[in-house]
């Protein structure tokens, strides 16, 4: 099964591919769409749902997984940032049709064990996970990895208890 | 000139369309787009949208209106307009092109000269400013047909001093 991680921002959109196959996970390609500050918000957001419509023909992921929205302090931000997200649920729904979205919480638990874990720890399970060299470069794909592996390891314990 | 004015939301959006000529406003329809609370985001996301496209295409409108997210004390809830709002604004700019957004202070100055302005008061002079018997219902019409005279208003004032 292929995977499409999403960190969902305005200017930085993370996104991770990966394979799972008998519970081994395999690095496809991550990496970041970004926009320009100088653009206004609508015209970012198409920019947005072209790369988005680029990388699902590239890749043909058969499901894709979101991370939800943290409630930053900063309220502006975080409407611009959810505006983002409304158009990447939009174009991943239409595009993919099997979309599936994890809390922060959900993927600290399901690549470490722990709730609590930092970030460094999530990347270097990340690492591991894919036998990478390093920690995938910058953070929001890093973040879009985990939330790829994160629906992997749940549809793993969806089968699981399976009858 | 037509205007589409549309007032944001997840469950309700408003939308107002009215024709601008010569700074006499005339009424061409208004109403709201539903979507269901049992359906989840991203499918009543993909409902606005095909909503919005089927109004573009049978209103043709010039330019479109939005109202700008107020920020509600129930961040939730927020954050669900927010990514309508997101939807919204990648649609009306790949269907129509020509976008414009009000904040409420913009509103009710453009309307009634005064940005302290009540809803009441706003939706009086909506009524009287587009000739009509009463003030056009549900709330979520009356606030979309606002935000469209408010652009015509303000495209009026641009127009007066233009050299």
């Amino acid at each position: 099964m292929r995977i499409l991680g999403i960190d969902p921002g305005i200017a930085i959109v993370g996104y991770g591919v990966i394979d799972v196959e008998r519970g081994n996970y395999s690095l496809v390609d991550y990496g970041v769409i970004t926009t320009p500050k100088e653009e206004n918000t609508p015209t970012r957001l198409c920019m947005i749902e072209r790369s988005l419509i680029k990388l699902i023909e590239q890749y043909k992921p058969d499901n894709i997984a979101l991370e939800e929205l943290f409630f930053a302090r900063n309220t502006t931000t975080a409407i611009t940032v959810a505006e983002a997200r409304g158009v990447l649920l939009l174009t991943a729904t239409k595009y993919c049709g099997s979309l599936f979205e994890y809390t922060p919480l959900q993927i600290k638990q399901a690549i470490t064990g722990y709730g609590k874990a930092d970030k460094n720890q999530v990347q270097q399970m990340v690492k591991m996970m894919l036998k990478l060299k390093s920690i995938p470069k910058p953070d929001d794909a890093a973040d879009a990895l985990a939330v790829a592996i994160t629906h992997g390891q749940t549809n793993k314990m969806a089968n699981m208890f399976r009858i």
